[in-house]
């Protein structure tokens, strides 16, 4: 009989090998990536003290602007708008405010202008009276054909190779890694898993209400969870239940989320995505409707949180 | 150099050899516990036609009364009772309802009266102004002194070692194991990682309102959501995004769960626990406030779905 125990040796040598394949391939070699990657050894490393157990590992990440573009529009906005045009033009009543009299033009500026309630409202009424399953039919089957207006990229294209790598740099280290995001949480659940590696139950966004009705759960007009600002750590401690160690946004609706995950005990990353360039993506930050950044640049870097320059940090924007 | 292949072989051999022992040890040899293995064996066999994937494996369990006991009331009740009597004491102004004092009495038949409904409001006096954190603190402090009136066990000893193992061998066949209660979320979640080696994300129940106040989530008074009856298929849809395969319960709180797991497409399985073993645990079903099954009993078998006769299907009840 053969021993065992050096066939069982060699097992462990293969499965403990170290990867020496660089984790972040499209971070360009700055001080940003570099303080990345010491985090994720800190928390993993058992030897060190700032060592976290797999079950704390928990990081959230906003979704528009952070996870994939924001602008013109949130993406969501160009499929709310396609469906009201189609629902008012067989039925012109259900323009009952501006800002809907607006999405039914296309006037996206008009939409815009309304902010994350407007598109809300938006969204209340060409989502509903769906069920879940058919409406994440209706998205997929909408994301498959649609483009954007200036980059003429199916909207799933337009999601940031860096954050990729980021979420599968965490996930291979043992994280759990959540969306937090202010859009409506069953529009993004639909390509989620596919865009993103992220499967349904580890996204929570914006919601409305819902009913069971014979043996399906059917989406009702309105918005009953706005998953913005001082919702996202509301949502968190009633979804996940555990403070996250690592989250990352790009905007002051994500300042609350970014705050209670570092304001714990023990070792935390908060990472804000700075959109400076003009160039390769858009950049904006201060003013505006959507993404404004003003809190999280001014307070920001004192509270510890990683800035990262999108033109200076990325070297590849798109996958 | 020696050969790799045949090392590689044997660690292969190593990790895929059958394993033989029972899963379900503490389950009786009878129908109940061979259709169980049936199900679990076709939807993880990928040369079945019944073949699912990992990802969409996902099992819920109702709480009270399915994996853990719940008479004379739901245990939760106590530590309300506790809780509500402490702080009348110093404020008698709370008790603004008959239900409440008859919580301050130490009167279960006066709260059990008011059946759920009775008891969330109990809750909302009872454990409101504390962060998440203090709660689920105070709950542990509580966990491990206080004790069930009848059998002077600690509430976490009376948990179902028959179901321990049922959650054991789903999650050792890729399945992801969900808690779905009617009981307050945040009160399971205390508990839930060490008795049955759930985290707190795949914990979801009833819940009440919170607020982010200076980096920490308080509870608030008052209930918003009431995971119960069609609450429960509502809540899978909000926060796991798909429809569970296999769903267990044991009450008529729980036929929509199981009615709307069981509607989908493909294998599924439906379990109820009917609590007939008066001797080693308590029988009970068609009559009383708590845990009542009629509909389930009277539509369950035709349905497909499994009655477990504890009594019978169950060689023991408790770790």
């Amino acid at each position: 009989m053969r021993p065992v125990f050096p066939i069982i040796a060699t097992c462990l040598l293969l499965a403990t090998s170290p990867v020496v394949a660089d984790p972040l391939p499209s971070w360009a070699a700055t001080e940003t990536k570099a303080r990345i990657i010491d985090f994720v050894e800190s928390v993993t490393d058992p030897a060190s003290p700032d060592y976290v157990t797999p079950a704390d590992r928990i990081a959230v990440f906003d979704n528009d602007g952070t996870l994939w573009a924001e602008k013109p529009f949130y993406f969501q906005a160009f499929y709310a708008l396609d469906r009201v045009r189609e629902r008012a033009a067989a039925d012109p009543s259900i323009l009952t405010s501006d800002v809907l009299k607006a999405a039914a033009a296309g006037d996206i500026e008009g939409v815009a202008s309304g902010g994350l309630e407007g598109l809300l409202e938006v969204i209340a009424v060409s989502h509903a009276g769906l069920s879940v399953e058919e409406f994440q039919d209706d998205v997929n089957a909408w994301l498959a054909e649609a483009r954007h207006p200036s980059t003429d990229k199916r909207f799933e294209e337009m999601i940031y190779q860096p954050m990729l790598e980021l979420l599968s740099f965490l996930r291979d280290e043992g994280f759990e890694t959540w969306i937090v995001s202010g859009g409506g949480v069953q529009f993004i659940r639909a390509f989620a898993d596919e865009a993103y590696n992220i499967p349904p139950q580890q996204v929570m966004g914006s919601a409305g209400p819902m009913e069971y009705v014979d043996g399906k759960v059917m989406k009702l007009p309105g918005i009953d969870f706005v998953d913005d600002k001082e919702g996202k750590p509301v949502g968190i401690a009633s979804r996940i239940g555990k403070r996250p160690i690592l989250a990352a946004g790009n905007s002051d609706g994500d300042f609350a989320m970014l705050e209670y995950t570092t304001n714990g005990d023990g070792p935390r990353l908060g990472l804000l995505v700075h959109h400076t360039d003009a160039e390769r993506e858009f950049a904006y930050d201060r003013e505006g409707h959507i993404g404004v950044l003003v809190r999280g640049l001014d307070e920001g870097p004192e509270r510890g949180w990683l800035i990262v320059d999108m033109k200076a940090d990325w070297e590849q924007i798109w996958p």
